[in-house]
């Protein structure tokens, strides 16, 4: 088959790999519906993360259980299922705390961005949904398996609730999702922080009632502002740099909640100003297997259409440019066809 | 009168000062039953905090209300009163959230190793216990005023809840009440971190079920050793130092909370390691006004005996001897009679 390989910043090939095939009992295979281009591929893609040898590319996928291990006893042949880019045994004590990312026997799920690819852990792993989805709903059901569940653990990290004021910081396909989550949790108020207009509409479109453009001190100015010189309850973090970080603990008030997503890159927390501003901070590799059954029912009954973060679809064949287009932010997200 | 000046590191007088006076009609003067020295003020006495000039020292008080002005309708003359270092409105909605040492109006108590001390905004920052207390009850109640109140938000903002297992990370005066207040909180393993016989003895006697003499990565592993590999649920950090800080993450669950109370010296924290821990992080100065309600009726009716951390009594004229006796280590904490 082939799929997709970096060989070199910017060398985005798709080209012959082997089959993946079951390795462990506890292993499936999945025929993937779509696939699609996450933002931390762009750090591997920008030379940001060393690329040493050629790496298969994908953590992001849904689609038909093709075959199982002997061990795996929930997911069948035939059925639609969405995992995780971590694989999780699901019963390990930090699973059952919700915390399945950070899983005792967690796997990473590689090469993705391929027509099939090796699940581990198949039966903590994947969730099947009720039955096949028709076509429409495939673009949401995908969002699911990452994009979603990450920014929905950004509002649930931050304790977003009813009637709060929400700030995202980042809009990327994750900071719009985290905003539709904090909207479906019921927060009053919902600020994105965003400079292009077309993500700003679809920020207003999933729910942001206020948009900032500015950044750092004067971002933050405006936020106090927004917010009678308070800062908001709850800030999430979706991009990952030292600018973004200290732009969303500054716009948070004392006793709010800063929640972190985005793998950081070269961020350093001065201790001594932490400690001043007061503020709640947690984050992580986003434990989205803890909401997938809950997000699954939202995109099911079609409460939520987190699948409108893709603005371009393209054939598998053509996922360089599915890179291209996200690298020079003519696309938010590119979603793939095998 | 005569109160506590520091002059430069090492060099601590009793010298003549100006008696403290009402300033504003929402000040308080108050004639201190007890004072004490802080864990705080040794930074300033080993010249880590820089001493450019003369600097009244002690923020810890209890005693009788002597005069208040003409606004204050709350507290009144001859009551025996508790407050914070942090004088506050108690109404800002800082405040109202229980982040009172970030209330919009917060003034610093400055001066209080001395036989009077003058405390703004009396309304908001003083509570009076329920008549004047005997004389045997002093030293829990000083206590309360800083280092029980710091070490029970240190329990309470790493989420201590019933039957979870505790780490403290520190066995001065605020570690060891965070043991008591872990304990009071229902914890049902406390283990403490302490190296010093008479302290690790105290630990105990306030609720520490075990003892960990390790530090760094060997304080750690003996941590995940007494967790079956897990950490703990909640680590209270209350020391404020880069090792005691990595320690405390390094000791903590997924998802399980850190808290961390002691102002942090040159403490940086790496945000990709912090990010793959999964802990919850929060701390600050401590909102003791919050507490002490709660942390009076716990000493008033002798279900807690945090003034147990003096271990050293002497009259205020020798608080010279206070310093360098908690400096040496020779004390954990030294009471100060007027």
């Amino acid at each position: 088959m082939r799929g997709t390989v970096i060989h070199a910043p910017g060398d985005v090939r798709f080209e012959e790999r082997a089959e993946p095939k079951i390795l462990q009992p506890t292993d499936a295979i999945i025929r993937l519906s779509a696939t699609c281009v996450c933002g931390s591929d762009l750090w591997t893609y920008r030379g940001i993360n060393e690329v040493k040898q050629p790496i298969p590319m994908g953590h992001e996928y849904c689609g038909i259980v093709e075959e199982v291990g002997s061990a795996v006893t929930s997911v069948k042949r035939g059925q639609f299922v969405i995992g995780s880019f971590f694989a999780s045994d699901n019963t390990c004590p930090h699973c059952q705390a919700g915390y399945q990312s950070s899983c005792q026997h967690r796997e990473p799920v590689v090469g993705a961005q391929a027509p099939r690819v090796r699940v581990p852990l198949a039966d903590g792993t994947l969730v099947a949904t009720p039955e096949v989805p028709p076509d429409a709903l495939i673009p949401s059901l995908l969002a699911v398996s990452d994009v979603f569940g990450t920014g929905w653990f950004a509002a649930d990290a931050a304790n977003v609730k009813p009637g709060t004021t929400v700030v995202v910081v980042g809009d990327g396909a994750v900071g719009l999702l985290a905003v539709l989550s904090a909207k479906q949790m019921g927060a009053e108020r919902i600020i994105a922080m965003s400079r292009h207009a077309s993500r700003q509409k679809l920020a207003r479109e999933f729910g942001a009632t206020d948009i900032v453009t500015e950044r750092g001190a004067e971002g933050i100015a405006h936020i106090k502002e927004l917010t009678r010189g308070l800062g908001a309850h709850s800030v999430l973090e979706c991009v990952g740099t030292q600018e973004s970080m200290q732009q969303a603990i500054g716009a948070t008030r004392p006793g709010g909640f800063v929640s972190y997503v985005g793998v950081p890159h070269d961020v350093k927390l001065d201790g001594q100003s932490l400690f001043y501003t007061h503020v709640h901070l947690h984050g992580g590799p986003a434990p989205v297997r803890r909401f997938l059954p809950d997000l699954i029912e939202l995109v099911w009954s079609r409460k939520a259409d987190p699948g409108k973060v893709f603005d371009l679809t393209l054939p598998l064949a053509q996922v360089a440019e599915g890179y291209r287009a996200m690298d020079e932010r003519r696309a938010i997200k590119a979603l793939l066809r095998p």
